[in-house]
C-alpha cells in the first residue's frame, strides 16, 4: 500500500442525499469524488481495474502493464488518470520493481453508492 | 414536464462497474453524468430537490423560488447549476407561471448507484 495518506470520504457521511440536504463540507468532499469520475477513461480505468481479480484485492493490484494496452492515449496520460482516482480514494497502488499496481478502494464506492440511494417508494415509482 | 428530449442512461447499461470492463460509450455516458455532480453546489442543490417532498414526485418539483436562498451565489448561477443537472438527466423541470419547479430523475439515480455496485464478497472485506 502507498504510505502517502489518502484523502477518504468522511466516514461520518453516506446518509442518502435525498433523505436531508447535505452540508456544504459533505458537498465537497462528494463532488470531488464525482469530479474523479467525469471523465470516460477514468471510467473506464476504474471498471478495468475492478473488474480483474488482482484490483479486487487490496495490497495485490493489476499492473499498470496491463492496463495501458486498452487506451489509445500514452502511458503517462493513463498515469495521470490513475493518479486523479488515487487522490479521490477510489484506488491504491504500490510500486513493485518496475511497474506499479492498482486495486479499488471499496469503501469508496460503497459510500457513492449509499449517498445516491433513493427510498424504495421512489424506485417502484409510487409516491 | 419539459419538452425538450432528455438525455438519459442507456436502458442497456447499469450492470456494475467492477464486473466487467465498461464498453467506451456507456463510459462516456457515465462521465457525463457523474461530472455533472463533481461540483458542491450541484451536489447540495440536488440533494435539495431529493430531501423535498415535492422534489420526489415527477411533474410537481419544488420551486427554484425555495432553492436559491440555501446558496450564496446568484440566482442566475443557480441556474446555470440546474441546467447542468437536467442536461445530464438527473433532474427534470417545468416552468410554471413566474417560477421553474424541478423534480429528480429517480431512474438515473438508481443506474448510477448499479453501476457502482459492488459485489458483496467486497463490502464485507472477504475475497
Amino acid at each position: 500500500m502507498s504510505k502517502q495518506e489518502l484523502p477518504v470520504l468522511n466516514s461520518e457521511c453516506c446518509a442518502p442525499l435525498v433523505d436531508e440536504p447535505v452540508g456544504e463540507e459533505e458537498a465537497a468532499e462528494l463532488a470531488r469524488v464525482f469530479k474523479a469520475l467525469g471523465d470516460p477513461i477514468r471510467v473506464r480505468l476504474l471498471s478495468l481495474i475492478g473488474a480483474h481479480e488482482g484490483g479486487r484485492v487490496t495490497g495485490e493490484g493489476v499492473c499498470v502493464c496491463d492496463l495501458t494496452g486498452a487506451f489509445a492515449v500514452t502511458a503517462p496520460t493513463i498515469s495521470h488518470h490513475l493518479k486523479v482516482l488515487r487522490e479521490a480514494g477510489l484506488i491504491d497502488s504500490q510500486r513493485r520493481g518496475t511497474w506499479v499496481y492498482y486495486w479499488i478502494i471499496p469503501a469508496t464506492l460503497k459510500r457513492l453508492t449509499g449517498v445516491l440511494a433513493l427510498p424504495e417508494t421512489l424506485t417502484t415509482g409510487k409516491r
